[in-house]
């Protein structure tokens, strides 16, 4: 059985000495998220994940949901921890207290959503999709909306759900055929079929709503006609209280690889009654509201994943013992090929968990800093790190994970050791909420275009001071390298998106690639210079093995991805697909 | 539901045109191994594969084996698809006609393997298996025990197994505690537990011959210590009738993250009749008879599956409409990066292919050759090569399952979809007959410096050889590049191994792949010159585009790998791994 500890050392000195969250208290609104609350939030939040969630993670992997009749149910002891998770506040901790919330900092949420993902990624699905389908109606919805969904779900009493993805339409959300007609009072009749709707039914809300992408009648094709809907599981009544059964069911469940405790539904509206939430056919703009928030979050059970299977490895090959080693250990950490798989765990988790949680407390700061030009500029940071997180976090879990089997020998592939439930848990969040090729593409379509190349601009610059101010030389230099490396294919992906944009598309992923080790490696230099600082030696030479392996071992292959990355598409994407025809 | 079918064309492309299989015939004992035969073979063992083994595959993997108070319960259709297989003599393909095999090339049954293993990889087992034992048995048993065990084995009515691992003994076979105690009439009674047999119990084969590794009472501790014993499931009277129940069981079979239709058991030796099998405290070397071919084996069921997820993800893309392309095409092949995926995976498994056959193209010279240079120069490439496929394709598998997942989007992750189940069956492939790390070790510390490391710079002889003889410029300039990082990478892993062996030990997984690389691009080099040869403009060109991707995007990465790999290990061994303790 695998164990998930909280790394609540390591979260307390990202937050405190990489990152100085203590200034988000001089924020308005922020002013209670002292270094004290924060403190004693992370520290009852990771009793609590320890205690209650983490426990379900293989047993509730090992039953998984199972559909009956319309109904699903879910493993045992999920429900309770759900509701025992609601009651003490946890769902709603960066909502606004007047719907409920506790209205402490996004970031410190995040940290939350990384333990709960590190402990059981499945069950923290319910509640982030909460939390998503809260973010859309809070941003886009009437007062009488808000006030009739916002309370319960920011108390995690309601839970929620987007229902974007129809069988013809997954990536391509043009292709939604879903219809929303209008009634006589306001309201609208859905009718349509929705697939791979997490958390579509089961029993541990009293209600669950739903946010549904649909079609108006007179809608224009394509994404332009979009609008969006809140339909609830159950009406609500005007005192708030619940009404009837409304017109939707859950068809069936997916029998999926992983996340086996996550309902994944397949949900047909049969003349369900919705309401318009924003304007008509603003649907995209609606969803991607809450879907730039929901890749942060991706990110962050990529987080929780790679942080399990580390500490996992770590763990067990600190025990194994097999075969002496050439220094004459015992145990299989002193073979050099299995410490350099722990290392490389270590330098993608710890380095991950900086750009994670910088990124996220920028969008505390872009929401609510009193300086315009400082709400910009984080706003900007938080737009470009968005697919890097998401894309580079959930591939490091997928890999990570395969690492730990690794470390684990054939040991590892027995499911009661936990740890292939990693593999199997992580592949899922290379796939939803954007594939990580359409995060590659948002970088290099959106993202390095904005504002005349703003966005990455302001990065480079950011890195280049703190390379300034100087730092190891077996990190700065190679770091300076790869930066370079990747403001050169910036440059020419900048210039020529436009004349052939199958260039950058088929280097994309290369690229995220490349310039997430940049980040990672600016989280590297960060990191050292703070345990540096921190007076505990011990600490800070821990530090500086994992940095010094990723500096000289993985940033080099910046340079490389950079140099593939920007050649011309022409000789594989000027042919016909028939070429490709298998033999 | 995934296809499998068997890729004739591209099979014969590689054994004819590329490898000129059709030389073999002129060598002793194989003059049947016409070309004509060859594409018999081919034909016939496609017909019953894309018949008999593939469709079992997932429901196999949906039911998985079951264990009921000792006896191994199958999968429906396992049984009865077996002895087909064995009655029609796939078995023993190139086990010798005196005991019941065919007689036919070594490479010709790996191109059988192939196809079984991409048609259902834990099938094959059973029969992998089987020809392992075999391998072993032949090479060092006394013509009595060979009399008595091998007829059956050849014909695959009986099947063998592999006994080597117990709980405190995986990597490290210096820790094996079975013993064997002599018995008055020559045979040994063993004691003892093996955990992860393969096929040790099932009801398919009316015996089963465990080859077992265990200690003689005087035997010295460690590795030397060990010997060999043939131990079957029921004793073999002399008449070779199967006698009475020998006294071993299985206690229990693993619950795996996949090859589920593969019983992976625990087997209890209580007392069990067993007999000696070459010479006393040669078990290691004895083992490693058929290791070395196991190894080569296990590559193939890389190979298989490469091939399963490159097929099944190139026939989607070139379905799946999703969005319009830059260029105006409407399925997603069209969309770089998809096409990049698919690329990819070509890349790797064509090649992959030529590695792997060739490799097992010259196990027939080396064993058959006239002439004794010619086997010493095939065997060298055969020892070189084995870590190289066994761990370069058991990585891809996993890689290719990883891309061909994610080329399906979400429908991926969908079990009935047939494709994570690759991603599953492959896991396992990296972590049995070895490690990949150990392979990486075993081509550092053993294949680089054997006889003054002879067996690389005879390959890259032969590769330089083949450079000079011309190709695109596209082509021959990175592979020259590649080769030359790897030729100084070679030379600085023999030269430095004695003095500090943890630098290559370090290195050598990174050093592993950039090798592969250099084979991969010698592969491409002589696959694209096949091609033109051959008079089909669109088959070459298909090639071309592939060994284009190949060259640009992929074989660059072997010179950053030289470089990491080379990187002296100090700063990370040279410490405490108490620094590693999680924060």
């Amino acid at each position: 059985m695998a164990q998930y500890k909280v790394p609540q050392k390591e979260l307390l000195f990202v937050l405190h000495d990489v990152l100085g969250v203590d200034r988000l208290a001089e924020l308005p609104g922020l002013e209670e998220a002292t270094g004290e609350i924060i403190d004693g939030v992370v520290d009852e939040a990771a009793k609590f994940v320890e205690g209650e969630i983490a426990p379900l993670r293989e047993s509730a992997d090992e039953t998984g949901a199972r559909w009956e009749d319309g109904e699903v149910i879910l493993p045992e002891g999920m429900k309770e921890a759900y509701q025992r998770y609601a009651e003490s506040g946890w769902v709603g901790l960066a909502s606004p207290p007047e719907y409920g919330g506790q209205g402490l900092p996004y970031v410190l949420s995040k940290v939350v959503e990384e333990m709960l993902c590190g402990a059981n990624v499945a069950f923290a699905l319910y509640p982030g999709l909460t939390s998503s389908c809260f973010e859309a109606i809070e941003a886009v919805a009437t007062d009488e909306i808000k006030a009739r969904y916002l309370p319960k779900l920011g108390t995690g009493e309601w839970s929620g759900t987007m229902c974007l993805t129809e069988p013809q339409a997954g990536s391509d959300l043009a292709a939604v055929k879903t219809r929303a007609t209008p009634n006589d009072d306001g309201s609208y009749s859905l009718e349509g079929m929705k697939i791979f709707i997490t958390g579509g039914e089961h029993q541990m809300t009293d209600n669950i709503i739903h946010l549904v992408l649909a079609r108006l009648p007179d809608a224009p094709a394509g994404i332009k006609g979009l609008s969006t809907f809140v339909v609830p599981k159950f009406l609500v009544n005007d005192d708030g209280s619940i009404g009837e059964r409304n017109k939707l069911r859950c068809v069936s469940i997916e029998h999926k690889m992983g996340i086996h405790a996550s309902s994944t539904c397949t949900m047909g509206f049969d003349g369900a009654q919705g309401w318009l939430v924003g304007e008509p056919n603003q649907g995209i703009q609606n969803m991607f509201i809450m879907m730039n928030l929901a890749r942060i979050m991706v990110g962050f059970q990529g987080l929780g994943q790679c942080e399990l299977a580390t500490q996992n490895a770590l763990a067990y090959a600190g025990e194994r013992k097999q075969g002496k080693t050439f220094g004459g250990g015992d145990t299989i950490v002193d073979h050099p090929d299995v410490r350099r798989m722990l290392l490389t765990m270590r330098a993608y988790t710890e380095a991950g968990r900086v750009m994670a949680l910088d990124t996220s407390m920028h969008v505390d700061i872009a929401h609510r800093h009193g300086d315009a030009a400082e709400r910009e500029a984080a706003q900007d940071y938080v737009e470009l790190m968005t697919p890097l997180v998401k894309a580079f976090l959930t591939d490091a879990a997928f890999e990570l994970g395969s690492l730990a089997v690794q470390v684990y020998g054939g040991h590892g592939f027995i499911r009661e050791h936990g740890i292939e439930q990693i593999i199997r848990d992580s592949k899922i969040l290379a796939l939803y909420e954007g594939t990580n090729g359409i995060q590659a593409m948002d970088l290099v379509r959106r993202k390095l275009q904005l504002h005349g190349g703003r966005l990455p601009d302001r990065f480079f610059e950011r890195v280049r001071t703190d390379l300034d101010a100087g730092g190891p030389d077996w990190l700065v230099a190679p770091l300076r390298e790869a930066l370079e490396a990747v403001e050169a294919t910036t440059r020419t992906f900048q210039d020529g998106f436009r004349e052939d944009p199958n260039d950058a598309a088929y280097g994309c992923c290369d690229f995220l690639r490349a310039f997430a080790l940049v980040a990672l490696g600016h989280a590297w230099l960060r990191m050292v210079r703070a345990a540096d600082d921190r007076g505990d030696a011990g600490f800070a030479e821990g530090k500086q093995v994992t940095a010094h392996h990723f500096a000289t071992r993985l940033l080099p292959h910046a340079v490389t991805l950079c140099r593939t990355a920007a050649l011309p598409a022409g000789p594989v994407m000027g042919r016909s697909a028939s070429l490709l025809d298998a033999a």
